[in-house]
């Protein structure tokens, strides 16, 4: 009965391994397909959104099954409701991915402004969240954790650079506007994506620490993340 | 044993709706403070959103209490676990709120471009799915939650025609661009909104009927939602 729950367990977390790893090369695809006007790359993250909402609905079971096996002990009791919850986030961020893809194939429609090189940096930045927080999540390693958390302000600043760089675009020239409004969005689902990521932050945090910095986390931010 | 379980599986119940009710009324508060270009409505959700947060914190222990407290039959494991998932989806929806809050503070230096119609419209639609969802789960009523399921394209689709009369509005007056930018960003967080209440209608579907509608929705609602 142990060894079948060890099992379980192992298996649930390749399951949240392979999801966060889909997430994050969807983020990259579809990015790219903005960034190189191509469709192909795009196309592809909307493809592989089966997979990532079938690993949603496995991982969903797999904790259930995991509840209903035994009355599992505090700390794998939080572990399993916390992997819950780490699947929706995944998931909702899979949706993200795809908005963007959706997004970069209505753009290439339209001139570029100049090349992109902020929106890719923004990418790269909410991609490494991701990864990280899976990572402090299966290594229970709350330093890593907090270390994402701490991330999501310069992800939050470089979205507000490139939020006010588009209007100030738009301004000089209505003719950039359509493609101006296009990439704030993508701005903002980025942003987003990061959020996702920092919200497994916290959960690991809690998970590790038993207590919750959800909420407080300014406050938590001025002694953890210096000046960051 | 089992009256305490039944005491506890009630206060949860209780403080989603609690919750649930906080955040249907920030979302109103936030909309009349862009409406009617006060500070004041949308002061009050910022000033709310601790209240949100500290039942989300609670809802989350109580699911862990009783979780922890005894084995939960199916029916209860689903029911708890979809709690946990509905306090996550109404913690969103408060901070989606706060973000319409904080746009309307901004937007009220920027005069208006025409009374704001359709954007109330909208909030209407988020809150009374937000509404429909939480008594959908307390009362197990997989109609009602179809219901809101279906009523998410609507929400869609009332956001894509603000987005167009905006980008029209930005191209022919390039002066509009701050305050229909704002605008636009406010129909997403609006959208989103919805998004979270459909969440929480596919958890009630599963939770009633034992199988998952989501990332099927589509072809479902071809059935369900008819032509609306």
């Amino acid at each position: 009965m142990e060894r079948y729950f060890d099992e379980e367990l192992t298996k649930l977390k390749q399951k949240l391994l392979r999801m966060a790893g889909l997430v994050e090369e969807s983020i990259e695809l579809a990015v790219a397909g903005l960034k190189e006007q191509k469709d192909e790359p795009a196309l592809e993250v909307i493809n592989r959104e089966k997979e990532v909402n079938q690993l949603d609905v496995e991982i969903d079971e797999a904790c259930l099954r995991l509840l209903a096996l035994r009355q599992p002990m505090a700390g794998d009791l939080r572990f399993i409701t916390s992997a819950m919850k780490i699947g929706v986030d995944l998931e909702r961020m899979g949706d993200l991915a795809v908005n963007i893809a959706e997004r970069a194939i209505e753009l290439n429609k339209v001139p570029l402004i100049k090349p992109l090189i902020d929106i890719p940096r923004m990418a790269k930045m909410a991609q490494t969240m991701v990864r990280d927080a899976l990572n402090a999540f299966i290594n229970r390693d709350d330093l890593l954790a907090r270390d994402v958390c701490c991330r999501d302000d310069e992800v939050d600043s470089l979205n507000d650079q490139i939020f006010r760089e588009l209007l100030t675009y738009m301004m000089q020239d209505p003719a950039t506007i359509q493609r101006a409004v296009g990439l704030i969005l993508v701005g903002r689902h980025l942003e987003r994506i990061a959020d996702h990521a920092t919200n497994i932050g916290e959960d690991v945090i809690y998970l590790v620490k038993g207590k919750t910095i959800k909420h407080n986390i300014d406050s938590q931010r001025s002694s953890v993340c210096g000046d960051t």
